[in-house]
């Protein structure tokens, strides 16, 4: 790159999948991806576009010549355009359905209008499909008598006359068919639609739960509009997951590729949270000011009444937080993961407590103080495993992501509790 | 089901998905469970097996009727029982081996020799190839002359001489091309083929990037043995999402359905290392015990400054554990990111100063006392930035799972630079 030997580059990066071309572009600095970009020359393959991180890609885009821009973009299928396009800001919208055929526009521009997160956005609008009472043989034939079918297909959704899908059938199975069998007669025994405006987060979890590899999509009449694959399900997925992951440390949508001020400003509202918890436990510190002042021991020991339950209580919420999005807590088992947790903390509580009783009396010379932290532990640990089962159930029935805000919530009330049952109880046995 | 009516569960059960059977079974109690399977009778789907967690799984297997289990277990195809048996015990595994036939039961023999998480057991036996010379009208023929053809498959593989795989078609694309054209002009442009003992969290990682659908897998000379489709790439994704989640909480692979016992078991490891660490910050705040002695408002403060390092390292940490994890945290951006963390840090840090600075002195009175706390703030959260990106490049460098580890030594860092910063100002400025 550095000898702007534009030739060598296009030769060396020929062998790459644009999704491995898209990754370096995100990772070198904004000098040298411009600097690459130009050295790519006309040839810009549509498919990096659709790969680059939502940062990256706006910035790309702009360093792009308008005429490379425009051929990356037609080369691209009409459901990739809407990928590419739907997180962008408004003028490189503009920009980019400007470069469109007038009937791929349209298509694109009625994606759009359907809600954001729908099995409408995730589905591609090429379809294949047959009459229900076709045979495999009409099937076979008109397949071949089509050049334009989709790049991708693996079923044929069997519709009735008014196009709603009443079935598909595998291309494997039309294939190891006789030519006079009806579709209707290999058609695949479970079979699943969505519709249109169902949220792509309930359709991921039925591809992942029945193992769907696609399904097609109805219109409010009920009518076959689109079809969506496992590919697009799984992307969804790895999103859902990801989202989850970042709300439970407390980060946004952030990524490598964002600028400081963006990751300063994302991180900020989590960390301002966050001062205002610690301050409540500090708060209830100050209630015992007095205590701490006649015994200094007390100081050193209490963050780890804290401590330990904040941890307890992470790994419960955890669990809760997963099971809740993977559907496996319900209101059914909610009571026994209930009862589990409280035995469970009840149990390391009294582990860790005689533990830790030992150490506070050897390390201060004290057995009542030893006592007071051994209790205190036991306490705050129960009250960790139901805070991480509850808080999060809660904000669920609620209707509030419980990914999002158990966390703040459950140290909360471990930070708070454990302050005021160990200091309390120093103060009751210890003065 | 209180009612025993054994007839009209069945009539229930008869429009459910075995995946929604699976969840049923494992949300009830364990006597619910044994009824449920005691009333399903004789009809026992060998798929709800396989969609089991494997601690209900071994439950359910042992209530079954042995005849119903062998049942169950023959109607699946061998790469489910693999699936199946490779988390059972020794003795529950050679129950069911016993019970398949000779040929199946070496298969699925063969497939527990590969080594655990590898591409060998993540793939099916069942292939459908065709010789490289071959047209689309040949591989028809062959595929119609053919009744045991895999249940689902996606590409026609096309093979040389000595079985080695060369490249692939779609089925849709033999579905819409003459007789006559050859299968070697319309192979898939991307094409990667993976060998049986690559590690499948690699294959996963392929998938996903590559957008593949299914790929050959073949053996230590190249020759084709099996292929990998798109779902069982998912389910591997899912998993190790999963356990990077878990990990992060510092739990195990525990799921809903294990006992108290194992969910005591699996905490502890964590929360005593927690432990060990949260004395190991005592320790520091022992050290200014005459400190906190003569300004109470110390360890009234002092878990302020704690606790926003250890949430700004946790952000910091999850963003380099999860970029490590997708692969876009490597060696050529970790400088660039980690001068990010530091700025983000210090702006955060410089905004959270200010306002502590105030909020200590206006509760205190002393201005002093706003200052050592704000200047804590700054360098603690700068600290955690740091602490947050270099501790899993280096996990990860030393080949230790950073999800596993991070989490502990980030927050010890936190922790004890938090508390010394703090007090040993303090120690120096306000005394």
């Amino acid at each position: 790159v550095e000898a702007q030997d534009s030739a060598r580059l296009q030769e060396l990066m020929e062998p790459f999948h644009a999704a491995d071309i898209a990754d370096l572009l995100e990772q070198v600095d904004d000098d040298d991806r411009r600097a690459l970009i130009a050295l790519m020359g006309d040839e810009f393959d549509g498919d990096i576009l659709s790969e680059l991180a939502e940062g990256v890609r706006e910035d790309v885009i702009a360093a792009l010549a308008p005429q490379v821009l425009s051929q990356a973009v037609l080369e691209l299928e009409s459901d990739d355009v809407v990928d590419l396009i739907e997180d962008l800001e408004e003028p490189t919208q503009e920009t980019i359905l400007e470069i469109l055929e007038a009937s791929d526009r349209v298509a694109v521009e009625q994606a759009l209008s359907l809600p954001e997160y729908s099995a409408g956005r995730l589905m591609q609008r090429e379809v294949v499909m047959a009459p229900e009472h076709w045979s495999v043989g009409e099937a076979i034939d008109y397949m071949r008598a089509h050049d334009d079918l989709p790049e991708q297909f693996y079923h044929i959704v069997l519709v009735d006359p008014r196009l709603r899908p009443v079935g598909q059938t595998t291309l494997g199975k039309i294939m190891s068919s006789r030519r006079e069998v009806k579709l209707a007669d290999i058609v695949e025994e479970s079979f699943r639609t969505f519709r249109v405006d169902e949220e792509e987060g309930d359709v991921a979890y039925a591809f992942n739960q029945y193992h769907l590899i696609s399904a097609p999509v109805t219109d409010g009449e009920g009518r076959l509009v689109g079809v969506i694959t496992i590919d697009d399900a799984m992307i969804v997925l790895q999103e859902e997951n990801e989202e989850d992951i970042r709300r439970l440390a407390g980060i946004g949508v952030e990524s490598l590729n964002d600028r400081t001020l963006t990751i300063v400003r994302q991180r900020f509202p989590w960390l301002f949270v966050n001062l205002i918890t610690a301050i409540l436990a500090s708060l209830v510190i100050a209630q015992f000011e007095e205590t701490i002042g006649a015994i200094v021991a007390l100081a050193v020991l209490m963050p780890i009444v804290a401590s330990m339950g904040g941890n307890a209580g992470t790994q419960s919420l955890t669990v809760a937080v997963r099971s809740l999005a993977t559907r496996d807590l319900t209101g059914s088992n909610a009571i026994r993961v209930l009862r589990r947790e409280i035995v469970a903390g009840l149990v390391n509580g009294c582990v860790f407590a005689i533990l830790m009783g030992i150490i506070g009396f050897l390390w201060f010379g004290t057995p009542m103080l030893g006592a007071v932290i051994a209790t205190a532990m036991v306490i705050n640990l129960v009250i960790a495993g139901l805070a991480g089962i509850l808080i999060p159930l809660t904000l669920d029935k609620v209707g509030v992501d419980p990914a999002l805000a158990s966390g703040v919530f459950v140290t909360t009330v471990t930070d708070v509790m454990g302050f005021f049952v160990f200091l309390g109880l120093a103060g009751i046995f210890l003065i």
